[in-house]
This record gives C-alpha cells, sequence and structure tokens, in this order.
C-alpha cells in the first residue's frame, strides 16, 4: 500500500526508508539486517551487472568462482585484515550435525582464499598478470542496518590481480576505479569524487584505496566502491612467490576493487524524486500493445493493464518507481491520433501515432539521461563547499551536511577532531589549494574532502 | 601439469575426477566439500544461466532475492522439511562477536524464506499466479563430495511460484521440466529420461517430485534437476491465506523446480573425451589475429599465442578442456591459402582461406553439435535396457551399470531390495509395459527407471 511520503527536502533519511519500500524494491526481511530483493529491486542489479561484467571481461579480467566460507585461520594470516573485520563476522560452528574441527567465516570479501589459490597458481612471471573477477555474496554483521547502503549480506563484485611491478599493479588500481567513475557517471548518470582513503578510513590490509563518492540529495557523501593497491603482507602470509624473469623468486603485486549493491541505493537516493499528478484517461489497451510490439525489442518497457487501479494511481506508483518515461494512451488521444509521453522530470511531449519510433524513445531518454546527470552534477556542486578551518565550517557542516574541501597536515590528531562533527576524511585529492590544515597551523599536505557519510 | 588420465572405459570415476583439475575446469578448494570454479568452468556456467535465465524470463518469471541466512524456526515450520535437510545444514551461531539468540542455517533450498515473503505478498486472487526465480548459492554439508556432482556449496537457480488452482501448478511444474529438458537435450546436447520420484526419493515436503535424469558414460544415472508440486502443507505452515474469486480465504497451489552447476559436471561426463593427436606447425600469429577478428564477433574463440608450449601440447590441452573447434594455422597451410580445421570429434576439414567465415564455422559447429548429442543418445539407449525381475538383472545392473526399465506395485518393501544392488528408483514413466513388479509378484502400477546413481 502506497502512503504518503516523508518530505524530500526535511526528512531526506526517511523519505529513502520509505521509498525502497512503497516502490517495491525491497521488502522487511524475517532475517536481521538482510535484504529481500524484490524483482523490480532485482532487475537495477541485474543491469548493474550486465555493464560492470561487460567492463570487467573487456579490461582483460576473467569471472571465477570461490567457497563462501573461509577457515578462520585464514583470515588471521593477516594482522590488519583480521583485526579490520573481526567485529563483523559471521560464523559457521556447526555443520552436518556436528561441531566443527575449525569454524568456519562467512567471506566478509575473499581476498584471503583468493590469495591462497592465487599461491597455487601463480609460479613463474609467465602466469603474471593474474586477472580474477567474483560475482558474489558477502556478510558483514552490521548493527544499524539501511536497504542497499549497509545490510549484512549485500552482493558485490570483487576483482583480484597479481602482477609482476608495483607500477602495473597501481595502473590497475586506476583502471578499474575509472571504470567505476565511468559507470557511475555514464551509465547511472551520478556525478562523482574520486581520491585516495586516508590511512584511517583504508581497507583493512591495503596500502592505499582509491575512492568514488557520490555526495547525496541530503549532502552526505556515499562511498560508492574502492579499488585497493593490497599490501604486499598478504603475498607474504601466503607465500605467493614465483620465479622472475631472472630467475630468481619474487612476491607479486596485488590488487582489488569491489562495487556492491549499494550502487542501487546510491541510484534511488540521487534520482527517485516522486512527481505527483492528476487523474488521466483509460488506457487503451490494443494501442498500448501496438506500442509495445513497435519499441518492444530495444526498449525495456512494462504495459501495465491492471484494470483496478485507476490512471493517478498507477501514474503514482511508476513514478515512484523512478521510470525514465511513462507513454499515456488515451481514448481522446487516439481519436486524436496521438501519444503522450510524459518524462520523470515533469515534461509532457506530444507525439503523433505515426512518429512514434525507436529512435524517437532512443532520443528522449538519451536527453532524460544527460538532464538526470545535469541535475545531479549541479546538486554535487552547490554542495561541494571550500572550507578553511574546522572550527569554521564544522559548525555549518554539522547542521546542514555538504562536502567541504580543505587542507590537511595528515596527521591522525586533525583527523579525529572530525568525529565532534560526525564527519570523517572521504578522500585525498590531487589538488593543492590550502596552505594550511584544517585542524592545526601546519602545512597542508594536499586538499581532501570532509563529509559525513552513510 | 598434465598427467595421463585414467582410461574412461574402465575407470569413468577417476578419470572424471582428473579431467575437471586438468582441464583447469575447477581446482581443489582448501575449505572442505567445497570448489573452486576456476575461469573455464565459471565460463561454462555463465552460459547455462544466460539460456536458462532467458528460458525463465520468458516464460513469465521474475528473478528476486532473498537471504543467504534461515531462521532455524522457519525450517521446522514444515515437518517432512526440516526432517528432510536437517542432516545436512550449516548453521552460524555466532556473529558480530556475540552468540545469536536463534541459529540461523546457511540456506539449504530457500522454500521456507520465500514462502513466508509470499504469504506478506499474496492477498488476493488478483496476487496470482506469483512466479519468482532466484539464483544462489546453497549449503548442504555432504560427507563424500565430487566437483559439480555432489558439493557443500553450489550455485543454482531455484523457481518458487503459487497458483490459484492444482491444474495451473501442475501445468507449471510440467512447463519447466520441459524448459529444462529442452536447455539438456537442444543445448548441452545431454538426451534425459524424464519422469516422476518415487515417493521415498521425492523432495522432503513435495507431493510430487518429476526428474531429468541422464545416464553417464558409465551406465549410471544422473539426476541433472527437478520440478516439484509442493505440498500446500508450506502454504499452511506460513499462513498463506488469500482472497478467491468468491470472497473466501484459501491457500494457494505452490511449486519450486531448481537446475545446479552439477550441469556442469553432466556436460562434462557426456562429453569430454580427451583425442589425442600428434605434433603440427607453429602457428602463425598475424593469419591468426585475422581469423580471429573474422569469426570474433559471432564466435567465442580463444588465440592461443602461448610459445611456450608446443603444437602438440597446445592441442592436448584444448582438447582436454573439450573445445569443438580447433583451427590450425600453421606457414605451410598459409603458402597453400588454406586453412585446417579439425572437430572435437576427430574429422578435419580443409578450406581455403576465403571459404572460412562465420556461417561456414556456426555450420560446423552445428553439425558437432547434432552429432554429439546423437552419440550421447545412442550411449543413453544402449545403456536402457528393460528387465522383468530384479533377480535377474540385478546382478547385472551391479557389475555393469545401465538404466533397467521395470515394472513396480509401488510398495516400498520392493523398492528396499534395490539397496542391495546400490540401485534406486530413478523415476517412474508415463509408460506400462511389464505386467508385474520386479520385486514381488503384485501387478505393476506402470514402469520405472532403475539405475545406479552419481
Amino acid at each position: 500500500m502506497s502512503t504518503k511520503l516523508p518530505d524530500i527536502k526535511t526528512n531526506f533519511s526517511d523519505w529513502y526508508n520509505d521509498v525502497v519500500y512503497q516502490a517495491e524494491v525491497v521488502d522487511h526481511s524475517p532475517v536481521r539486517g538482510t535484504m529481500v530483493i524484490r524483482p523490480y529491486g532485482y532487475s537495477m542489479w541485474e543491469n548493474i551487472v550486465k555493464i560492470l561484467d561487460a567492463k570487467i571481461k573487456a579490461t582483460g579480467h576473467q569471472n571465477a568462482s570461490f567457497p563462501l566460507f573461509i577457515p578462520e585461520s585464514f583470515l588471521k594470516k593477516e594482522a590488519q585484515h583480521v583485526e579490520g573485520f573481526a567485529p563483523e563476522l559471521a560464523v559457521v560452528t556447526h555443520a552436518g550435525g556436528k561441531e566443527l574441527e575449525e569454524p568456519l567465516v562467512v567471506r566478509p570479501t575473499s581476498e584471503t582464499i583468493i590469495h591462497y589459490m592465487f599461491a597455487r597458481w601463480i609460479k613463474s612471471y609467465r602466469d603474471l598478470p593474474m586477472k580474477i573477477n567474483q560475482w558474489a555474496n558477502v556478510v558483514r554483521w552490521e548493527m544499524r542496518t539501511r536497504p542497499f547502503l549497509r545490510t549484512s549480506e549485500f552482493f558485490w563484485q570483487e576483482g583480484h590481480t597479481a602482477h609482476e611491478t608495483l607500477k602495473e599493479a597501481e595502473q590497475e588500481v586506476m583502471l578499474m576505479l575509472n571504470e567505476y567513475v565511468d559507470l557511475a557517471q555514464n551509465y547511472l548518470a551520478i556525478p562523482v569524487i574520486t581520491g585516495q582513503k586516508s590511512e584511517s578510513e583504508k581497507f583493512a590490509g591495503a596500502d592505499k584505496t582509491f575512492t568514488f563518492e557520490g555526495i547525496m540529495q541530503d549532502g552526505k557523501a556515499l562511498q560508492m566502491g574502492t579499488s585497493h593497491l593490497i599490501s604486499r603482507n598478504f603475498a607474504r602470509a601466503f607465500e605467493m612467490k614465483y620465479q622472475t624473469r631472472d630467475g630468481a623468486l619474487e612476491y607479486p603485486y596485488l590488487t582489488s576493487w569491489g562495487a556492491t549493491t549499494r550502487l542501487i541505493g546510491a541510484m534511488i537516493m540521487t534520482h527517485i524524486v516522486p512527481i505527483l499528478v492528476g487523474d488521466k484517461k483509460q488506457t487503451v489497451l490494443d494501442a498500448s500493445q501496438e506500442i509495445a510490439r513497435i519499441l518492444g525489442t530495444e526498449i525495456r518497457l512494462f504495459v501495465d493493464t491492471d484494470e483496478q487501479k485507476t490512471p493517478g494511481a498507477k501514474f503514482y506508483q511508476w513514478e515512484l518507481k523512478g521510470v525514465p518515461l511513462r507513454i499515456e494512451v488515451g481514448p481522446r488521444d487516439l481519436e486524436n491520433n496521438q501519444i503522450i509521453l510524459v518524462t520523470r522530470l515533469g515534461e509532457k511531449i506530444t507525439l503523433s501515432r505515426q512518429d512514434l519510433s525507436v529512435s524517437t524513445v532512443h532520443e528522449i531518454l538519451e536527453t532524460i539521461q544527460q538532464e538526470l546527470f545535469a541535475r545531479a552534477d549541479e546538486r554535487l556542486i552547490s554542495n561541494w563547499h571550500q572550507g578553511e578551518k574546522l572550527s569554521q565550517f564544522g559548525p555549518i557542516m554539522k547542521e546542514a551536511n555538504g562536502a567541504y574541501q580543505t587542507g590537511w597536515c595528515l596527521g591522525a590528531a586533525c583527523e579525529a577532531q572530525l568525529k565532534e562533527y560526525q564527519a570523517t576524511v572521504r578522500c585525498l585529492l590531487p589538488d593543492k589549494t590550502f596552505a594550511q590544515c584544517f585542524g592545526c597551523n601546519q602545512r597542508s599536505e594536499g586538499d581532501i574532502i570532509v563529509a559525513k557519510a552513510y
């Protein structure tokens, strides 16, 4: 049942929680912190998978699959890694009616088990680069969950690669970060900020983590995915030695990178804004089916023939779901040999029936896509502020959110000051426009983005 | 490293175990009973998913996703169901550093959690039929495992539907069974026997289970997938009541159906037979790339440019992997303006270079596909015997395997006699050609297939 949504402007968080349920994207699960993804939401994931999987393959990676369960001892092989993930683990202690000799962890991420296999597979420089990707479910036990943004079980892809040189590994990290940014900006129409994570925010066991972050409509940052240069400790822990071109034994350089079902949450937060319209004419079935025949081979469409709902209720439901284009087919329009298209941006286009073609609709969809990105980009820019000192911008950010570009000395003490404002260093930028650190009077080592985050 | 394979004729079981590792389809996993599926094996699964997913959608089902974890109490709601699955469950008892109040079972199948959601979603006859499918990993703790055929974790799709009438539900069960048979026979080129499972072999909680079974090269049966008419006890257990067209409250009729990564095992057991050939000429790179350009848009191909391997080693590796067609490009052939194609059936085709086109290769592949099916079908027929009495065919089957069509009184006592021969009732057939039961002197109620199984 649809009930009135909370106001998106004053209560974005409640609005999001309501819209994902009312638009039938997810439903409440009986298992704490997990999601039931309904067909409409799952089709969003299928579309993201299709685009991203093609990118992953086009850049020379191969899909494979590794076990859901990881022996507890594997996680302990890399000290930082287990420290980072220990509080979030779900553990299988019994199986087949018996207590297990060694508990099995439900994978929170698969570095350890994949590196164990890499050590078997990488014997010579001829086996490098090794570029593997896995589409999988992972489990991280979270206390406070929110559909797509933070759930105990989520879906993702995790790429894992091994290289001969540091330079190659670094290129891989940036290559995949750029593929993610292309996905976000040019397919999901979500403008993002990219940069490096601070020491305290990087992946447990990485030397460097790069992130792409969206700024949501309420000005809070959302980490949408990450690409890591993995610490060589992993290679050492798993004795991943190979024979180099010179005949020496060496550890390879490792990367990993992942993007998750969180992207669906980002898309909804960025783009799904219901527009309410009034009562309209009755759907005319035959004409609708004819239109579906013309467009259906190339354009994903749904003919809503539900006779139980008023046109108004249908419009509401589909606007709630965020469909980009609604084609209205009513008796009066048919008499006049015309068809009305309403875009999700509220624009109304009247076409004569013979002008409706795949190419016309493609053109309109392309315009909508560009306009969606432009609007989101405007919002990003309007939420992207400059701030010299935390004492100045901190109180404003605490009230009104927003992303603040500022300078940083890279000191942990200054970073810790952000906690008071519920903010974190979202990423380090390549720019250097501030002379001083936001927190102390020391020299800034480079610009960063500070924001509250999901 | 490739080592000599066991003889397929005398030691099929060892041959299979070796070939899946040597062909780099899977690798040994450090987690008991689970698999590491390598890129070559995973691409087989991706291709199966693509075909089957299209079939599932074309028959009006929608994909969705449900939690990996199921509360233990859910499984207990249907008595037969929990009895059937209890010995195979993996149980999460600790998460987020604490002992859970209620243990969570890692799903062995998702009837219980999906029916819980169905009960929320199905309120009126207008919500029916409900036709949902999930692609997922499931866990069943197995004592004796074998790659793809029996593993503790495996991948599958599980369809779950609800209907107003028994007739509709029965039609759904047969519809999806037929889609599976089409997948097996017309895509995987595996001939199958279809029929109903006996009471003792049916799914825990089903009224009726239908199966499609392949007969492997050693004459043992392999259950490749099943389609169930689910007991209405599930609807009752989850209070899945809806308002009928007459305004009454009623339970819907349920089905479920699944096919798994076991299909990969079936394909390998049926088709991958290495053919050894001698030394051949050196690959000529440019010409190979030119051929790849011509064919690559429509045909999946791999140009093996590895200079470390002799042509003979390459041939061996790719024959091991079971590729249908090898295109040999050597200097002498190029001089003569010709190209040699070797099919996996051992046939050699010489073409002039300008005759090599997408359509020529498609034609050859189509012929290979038909020939593979024909050979497997011949094997099925030669393994498919008639037997009047177990006392006669039992000892032969015990030694030589094979599928025996016979009559059955449907009595459990006669079925139990099969144990002595390590055999089971694989399925009930629609035929009735035997007057008496295989075990006793009572009237046969219909024909069945008896075989040893994987």
